[in-house]
């Protein structure tokens, strides 16, 4: 079965996940698809306005601290964010373009470096600019496609599926029906995709 | 080095923990101590007076789907308890009692197993001292013990301890100043301990 991959630029587990899910997946025989979308206004129905990992300092400090470990194990660079969370609607609408283009997985995995290996502002156009400029693409034209009212509707129906599919939290992986939250049940998720054929 | 098992009666996913921490460990070489402590006192200072998963029913619901393939797994019964979360004060007091007796663990998985897989009523001291005589132990005694101002007092500052560790949920494992959050945390953990010789 085919494993979806459910995440926002601005979650911090979903930078490790977006950098080994396709090697993952691939290793398992699983084919694998890319859906983006917000997380604000899942969290803004539960009535916070800031990261759970701001708004709990005890859960914050933890988090950065498994961050480091994790990145550390994954050979992955970490440095602090231009700030945190960092706005991710921009480079969602974009990948929300590519997210079944041959480009969407490459330009998904850069952004999630600039956020939180290079300390760039995603929510620059200059810096998504350059991005999509070094992956061969025409830069002007995707942004501005980007900002087209139906791409923004887009990007809205889509998180309005992920809180449909029962989604509360990012990175999420979806086997069928089946919801696995959280980088560390990749695994869990590729062997239900594989028990479920 | 030493890694410490931190859990509360009231903790799902302290249930699966701690099940396989025993054996976990002894297979990894490395020695436990167990330390129950209360949720109740942290979650109050965050502002919440329920279980996270009541307050917000999409974590709840995704929750108990996650613990029932984590039980499957395991081999482990997962029924619904007869409340959730169950007020685990009584049990946590004495299982500090035995937190450092030979009789400690097995009173600890017995207690998890009459919450989650026999919906018994752990706050009742009937169904506690069924678990104590089955052990072979005095259970007035030790019922009569657990209630004395010292012990009370003993759990007190081993959650005010728990909350200087960093500890902000349940079940948490920490090695020297290291802490790892969550049942699926434990092989880090053990790793970390292992490691640090």
């Amino acid at each position: 079965m085919l494993l979806e991959f459910w995440y926002e630029f601005a979650s911090t587990y979903s930078y490790p996940a977006a950098m080994r899910v396709a090697a993952a997946a691939k290793a398992a025989g699983v084919p694998l698809v890319w859906r983006p979308f917000m997380l604000g206004p899942i969290f803004g129905a539960q009535g916070w306005n800031d990261s759970p990992f701001n708004i709990y300092p005890a859960k914050g400090k933890y988090m950065w601290r498994d961050m480091t470990r994790i990145c550390e194990g994954q050979g992955l660079t970490l440095k602090e964010p231009v700030r945190f969370p960092q706005n991710g609607l921009k480079p969602a609408r974009l990948a929300l373009l590519g997210q079944d283009e041959s480009w969407g997985p490459e330009f998904t995995r850069r952004v999630y470096l600039a956020n939180f290996a290079e300390q760039k502002d995603i929510s620059d156009e200059d810096v998504l600019a350059e991005i999509l400029s070094a992956l061969g693409l025409d830069a002007a034209t995707l942004l501005a496609r980007s900002n087209e009212p139906a791409n923004k509707e887009h990007l809205k129906t889509q998180t309005e599926e992920a809180i449909a599919r029962g989604i509360f939290g990012a990175p999420s992986f979806v086997v069928g029906d089946e919801l696995f939250w959280g980088n560390d049940r990749l695994e869990a998720a590729l062997q239900w995709a594989m028990r479920s054929t």
